[in-house]
């Protein structure tokens, strides 16, 4: 059998798991249950011997967390494919088909998202295996979860029969009100739709010629005009920018008849708010009272709770609370009654509306070369925590109106200043003028901390003039 | 008529409002209701013509905070009296008696605590008004405030009469249970026990004479073997520990036949816990659904929530929720069900079992030269803000562990490293080695706020050697 290609749907963002999940590092990229991020067990879930190396749906904003997610998880990416722009599951499913066709029309292909939870990695890898036979002989083979409550949040697949193996795909089932869940998950022959689906290239090439051919040629054309972006695939934006903003099930799925459905009875959830993320923590370890708490939470007289703190600065405290879920970040605190969970996305909006930062952006800032973090921010000054991963340097800078000071108090950093390179140590500072150019690399072989005192009128990220960057990025990125 | 002097009562400190007040930074120094805090507030209620300067009672711990904050309200004050240890108002209102009576036995005093709630200054200066007769004429005045609703949680005052003018007390009550609190509501003649007291300096003597002898010689002792300390008057150790540690409700006043009781009917709080903020709150801003939210939060579909973030740097949001109480500061956030305001002690127990500092210490830490705070804490480093007062000086000093980079911010630091003398300026930097012996100064006009970046194997607070300090501090304070 030839080796099943892995393609990761990591370029979404949505707000439902704020404060954690925000647009500049939205949930796939966090670890909302266990250790792990949700795209890096998502990864590990799809290697092994049965696959090949994961190709990578993602977007510029995110294309060095996710090398850098699954460098840590061990994973060597066969492509990070970045999408110009949003434009749904469909085109992104097509440009992978045709990348694995253009060596293989017959080889096979998985598609899943990445932000999903599924902790029993083998009995998932028993469910893909069921679907490989139906792909290999031209279905197109969709996953089903066998529902435990009559869930409204998502769409349904219904089976032509009752049996337990791999059926015939009936109809899609859109998003039902509660009456036809509760029906729906009586009736025993309806599964939730997870999105993930096991096809071979030529196949879904052929299912695109005939229900939505309209996406071939700009994906074609996306596709043989992409450039190498120091080992990412960048789409060409032209093309891309004209397709259509659709899901894989509208332009597609729903109109072709050779759907597969295989069924997964084990645990699965999308996490699709806090409400989803508490009772999966209450699945991991279950608690007498439904309370869930981590290192830095503490729960007094508190039922049903959620209490969540992803900051070890920051400690939190529940009293008499009941079904409350609080969720705290080093920047914002989230309370919110356990049946709001849906309404999350309101937070996010007050907040836009008030102008604050928290609403979209995340405190810790994640470069190709590491990242920083703002201690403290005043009229005239900013403090700075940075970290450069071992080898990796920052462009080559400068700024027209602040000065800085950096103190390596970890690692050894090489500094340029002007004409002059010197070594720098724990415990050892430089100072950069205004209008200096200068770049900071770590040559060594342990990450490199600096704290970095900034001075000056106007510190905003954007007063920077890059002249080299190894990461071929421009001033706005 | 003669001054009447004012004893601030600032010694205390509770739980009952964690995380804005901790024991290193209890709750009258907070600004809890309005931009002053409640010791300013307490203290500018007690200033004008009919007051002398104040004398406040307070510890070593929070002899800084004191005189900061009469600064800051334009206070002078008559004295700061350092308690060595916490033993209740009993032996604290005998020495600001016999302070008073050194020069007129015929002196008036007014006790108040310095953590209570007045908002109308110009209705309690008619109450004290209508004191002062009877305090003239040998009486107790303790002032009594109209109840509006059945509480619990204060003793009450039983009057002689019915009448709104000043009348004899009958007796003390306990904090009485529900039935009881609904009773004398019903009642009419029965008033809270505010802790508030006008008195002649020798009648209060006598009173302690008649009914608490065993005080008089231990406190004369402490006040006779008192040291001026840079401005603050420090009570000898020895006697005052010999002390029993009561009351003057307990020792004394229940005791007198001589008390009369004022009534005072406008809006008066404790501020006992976070419920007594709520509605305070509310009654200064009124909200149709009972919500109190502040410049950093914000509440959705919120009903009878407090909502409050003390830290400029983290947004709150609340979703749904009704009777919920989130307090959140730079290091702790606090979320209870309105109900349980009196259990929050139990997350001060909690916290200090887990060994977190947020138990007691507030991030903030007040010196006499200023404040620092720790901006980042990691193994074998540490960032501070330091921000020194105009005219102040750090003790001269030296650490055994630990090296330190200083870079100035804002104004000007006057930087002594062994023999050298520095002028150090806005966004000039100089280094302190291991063992050298140095000091910070602000000799400018403006604070100087300086990043300090310490690096080494031990960063505690205790690593420090004082050679020399203006404050007349040990290295353990």
């Amino acid at each position: 059998m030839t080796k099943i290609t892995p393609v990761l749907m990591a370029g979404g963002s949505g707000t439902r798991l704020w404060p954690v999940s925000r647009k500049s590092f939205p949930k796939q990229f966090a670890p909302l249950v266990g250790d792990r991020t949700l795209f890096q067990a998502s990864a590990l879930r799809l290697a092994g011997p049965d696959f090949a190396d994961p190709v990578v749906m993602t977007n510029a904003d995110f294309r060095f967390i996710v090398a850098e997610q699954l460098d840590q998880a061990g994973i060597q990416p066969g492509a990070i494919v970045i999408e110009p722009s949003g434009r749904n599951t469909a085109p992104a499913i097509l440009v992978a088909a045709l990348m694995v066709a253009s060596k293989d029309p017959e080889g096979l292909l998985l598609v899943a998202p990445s932000d999903h939870v599924i902790p029993d990695a083998a009995a998932f890898a028993r469910a893909v295996r069921q679907g490989v036979e139906p792909a290999a002989e031209g279905r197109i083979v969709t996953f089903g979860i066998t529902p435990d409550r009559p869930e409204t949040g998502y769409g349904y697949l219904e089976l032509a029969g009752q049996g337990d193996g791999p059926q015939p795909l009936a109809r899609f089932v859109e998003k039902p009100d509660t009456a036809t869940a509760a029906q729906m998950l009586a009736q025993g022959n309806f599964l939730w739709n997870a999105g993930i689906f096991v096809f071979k290239a030529g196949v879904m090439i052929d299912a695109f010629r005939a229900h939505a051919p309209e996406y071939l040629s700009p994906v074609l054309a996306a596709l043989d005009e992409a450039k190498d972006d120091i080992g990412f695939l960048r789409l060409a934006k032209g093309p891309w920018d004209s397709l259509p903003d659709q899901s894989v099930d509208y332009a597609v799925m729903e109109k072709a008849d050779n759907l597969t459905v295989v069924r997964f009875s084990e645990r699965w959830s999308d996490l699709g708010g806090w409400d989803a993320v508490w009772r999966e923590a209450l699945l991991e370890a279950p608690s007498d009272n439904g309370v869930v708490t981590d290192a830095h939470s503490t729960a007094i007289d508190c039922h049903d709770v959620l209490l969540r703190s992803d900051s070890e600065d920051l400690e939190v405290v529940g009293i008499g609370l009941t079904d409350v879920m609080v969720v705290a970040t080093a920047d914002a605190v989230l309370v919110a009654d356990k049946s709001r969970a849906q309404d999350v996305r309101h937070a996010v909006s007050a907040l836009k509306a008030k102008g604050r930062k928290q609403a979209t952006a995340f405190p810790r800032d994640h470069r190709p070369w590491g990242w920083f973090e703002t201690l403290a921010l005043a009229d005239r000054f900013q403090v700075k925590r940075i970290v450069v991963k071992p080898g990796a340097a920052l462009s080559l800078q400068s700024h027209v109106h602040r000065s800085e000071h950096w103190i390596v108090v970890s690692g050894t950093a090489k500094v340029t200043v002007d004409d002059k390179v010197t070594l720098v140590t724990e415990n050892q500072s430089i100072y950069v003028p205004l209008g200096a150019v200068h770049r900071m690399e770590n040559p060594g072989k342990v990450p490199m901390v600096l704290i970095e005192v900034q001075t000056g009128s106007y510190l905003g990220e954007d007063d920077i003039i890059r002249y080299e960057d190894v990461y071929a990025r421009s001033s706005a990125d």
